[in-house]
């Protein structure tokens, strides 16, 4: 059996995404800042994606910018509310510890800048706290910057609410709807979102295509300057056919939206079942308030890579959180907000299902990640030290 | 006749690199920084893609960096190299008038921000001339940023020339190869390059995707914060099919070189000879140094925006300059920068053209071009004030 459970890495694309790039390639592949007929047809296909995808999200299309992903979009909508909150000498923005890298290292550019920044703690059950928003936001405060849906755990935030309170409060409200978009509802109307960023291969869309919505008013700062395109808010000949295949992509998930969230959610709570039974593992973050395919346990004693290197040899693609910082040794910054200790959170799985997993499927990933952590466990000379008594549990059985 | 006579401003991609994208889209999907095989496949590739993407530029890979096109790559290598000069006390940039706007509007920010820029003159012929970087390189100079060929004009740049000297005085050079990189040889080391920006649309790849080459122990900064993705130094999951796409379009660009050279070069001379024959009009820019494609003329009398819808009725797709300014009703600086006075400026034409043009197509663009300057001067109060002699004339007849 072969099963890709790392959708929140990046999908496969799906057929209507592919198809609806190819025109652009060979076929209306002109310069859509031109005036003959090929690049006005590629200027038509632009501004009608701009408006489908705002349809999608419920935006004014004149709020669409479309960028190169959600990281080149996270960074703008952070950069851009910090140069306007600077020039009101408002140089304080709040965002949770366990955002994605694309905004805490923006943040952390921004702290050398003279900013200050507040990180909210996420709990044990990987949610930002609304009240905990509010006594944060001060006199100074620029903007809010909370996910809508963690990457790592699949946790959904009160972004409504947060939207609420910082529209109530008069301070700029910026979710990365990465891992969100196309996964469940987003309204940026009804959930009070000023500035939002998706991207693209995160629902069966192109790599290398995101856009950020920005609501009518909010002035951005370029990130990548050159040519006027994108109201001169994003240098560089338009993606055309990344745009093309991004737009076809989002509509086609925001369309199946209520389907897939009926369908994959007990598929999902399956999972949660099966795995629940390995002893002396947890499931990271809210049991509810998740993803339709998003799972994320710990089990002591193990080391996330080898897990994961042996699920492949049963077929079985997972992570262990997030690909983006792959390759670091270090533990999760995200579990080790939810207040995973170190040795526990190296020992940590991600599944995320795919739209067309079948009940099979998921027992098939339960048999297999019993058998693989017992399996480890058996091998590990840290989980003798912990049968034996010599290291402490830090999980129930 | 359909005659896409626009490749400056973007290209029809090319089969092979339609054919190179398509298995990263469905099949190897994977994302290149996770452990499980379909992963490390999409890794492999892309380490593969970076080695071939060396060895056309005769680059060391590791010194590689892809991006989202060339207006990044450019903004990036321009900032860099700034906070590398800054680390020392070295606050000079120098360039030239006629760069694409992704480096001058960076050298504004820049200046901003308290850099110096020299802005050197590039003469009627709109060549950069060395000895003239050679006066303008002071002590606290960081940077000289020379295009390789002018995007408008097409004009070609003594790079060679230039990085030799920057070598010889120790100042890192870098050049925006957008325009000429699959259209004239690029040899980074024969060519004494630190650092280059190309952008695959220009060579019948696909849009979206470009690179940075900057040669080993350049410390690049970030443009977009996030993941560990390009080690370290660009954020955002890889474009793996755009750079598939890039690669393959490059390497075919680059192994037909010699004959699209000996076949383009004597069926551009036949334009420009065509087209001079209109009185009162001008090549713009060297006669010889030039891309093998790319011809740029002035027509007294005309306005460039009617030229061009006339000439798309014709069938014919052109540009007045650059199509990243289009929109704007400013001159061209590029023209302004060689000399032309604004309002011959207004009435230019570029036609760049593809590598399966063929002579009855030249003949047919002459032809038409010659027609309708005729026809829109026959219509124009300006061209009558010329020929009542109340207006004197720029060129000759």
């Amino acid at each position: 059996m072969q099963i890709y459970a790392d959708n929140a890495a990046t999908t496969k694309m799906s057929r209507t995404a592919i198809e609806a790039m190819l025109p652009y390639m060979d076929q209306v592949y002109g310069n859509p800042s031109s005036l003959y007929s090929i690049g006005q047809k590629a200027k038509e296909a632009l501004e009608n994606a701009r408006e489908r995808c705002a349809k999608c999200l419920n935006a004014d299309p004149r709020g669409i910018f479309f960028t190169s992903g959600g990281s080149e979009a996270d960074n703008q909508a952070l950069v851009s509310a910090a140069m306007l909150g600077e020039k009101k000498g408002k140089k304080h923005l709040i965002s949770s510890a366990f955002e994605h890298h694309a905004i805490l290292h923006t943040l952390k550019k921004l702290e050398k800048q003279g900013f200050e920044v507040t990180l909210l703690p996420v709990h044990e059950n990987g949610v930002v706290r609304v009240e905990e928003v509010a006594e944060a936001i001060r006199p100074d405060t620029c903007l809010v910057s909370i996910m809508a849906a963690n990457n790592e755990l699949g946790t959904l935030q009160p972004v409504k609410e947060i939207g609420a309170l910082c529209r109530e409060r008069g301070v700029l409200f910026h979710t990365d709807a990465v891992q969100a978009a196309g996964h469940v509802k987003i309204d940026v109307e009804d959930m009070n979102i000023d500035m939002l960023s998706i991207s693209a291969h995160k629902f069966h869309g192109p790599k290398g295509v995101g856009l950020l919505y920005a609501k009518r008013g909010i002035f951005l700062t370029n990130i990548i300057e050159g040519g006027a395109q994108e109201r001169g808010k994003r240098a560089g000949t338009e993606n055309i056919p990344g745009i093309m295949g991004m737009t076809a992509a989002l509509e086609e998930a925001c369309a199946r939206l209520e389907d897939y969230t009926k369908r994959l959610t007990p598929l999902r709570d399956r999972l949660i079942a099966g795995l629940d039974r390995i002893p002396y593992g947890e499931l990271n973050g809210d049991r509810e308030k998740r993803l339709p395919g998003t799972v994320n346990f710990c089990f002591e004693g193990i080391e996330g890579e080898s897990l994961l290197l042996l699920l492949d040899d049963k077929g079985i693609s997972a992570s262990s959180g997030s690909a983006c910082t792959s390759g670091s040794l270090d533990p999760s910054h995200v579990l080790l907000a939810i207040g995973r200790p170190h040795e526990v959170a190296h020992g940590s799985l991600r599944l995320s299902l795919g739209d067309d997993i079948t009940e099979e499927e998921v027992d098939y990933l339960i048999t297999s990640v019993t058998e693989v952590v017992d399996y480890l466990r058996r091998m590990s000379p840290f989980w003798r030290d912990l049968v034996s008594g010599k290291r402490k549990h830090v999980f129930e059985a």
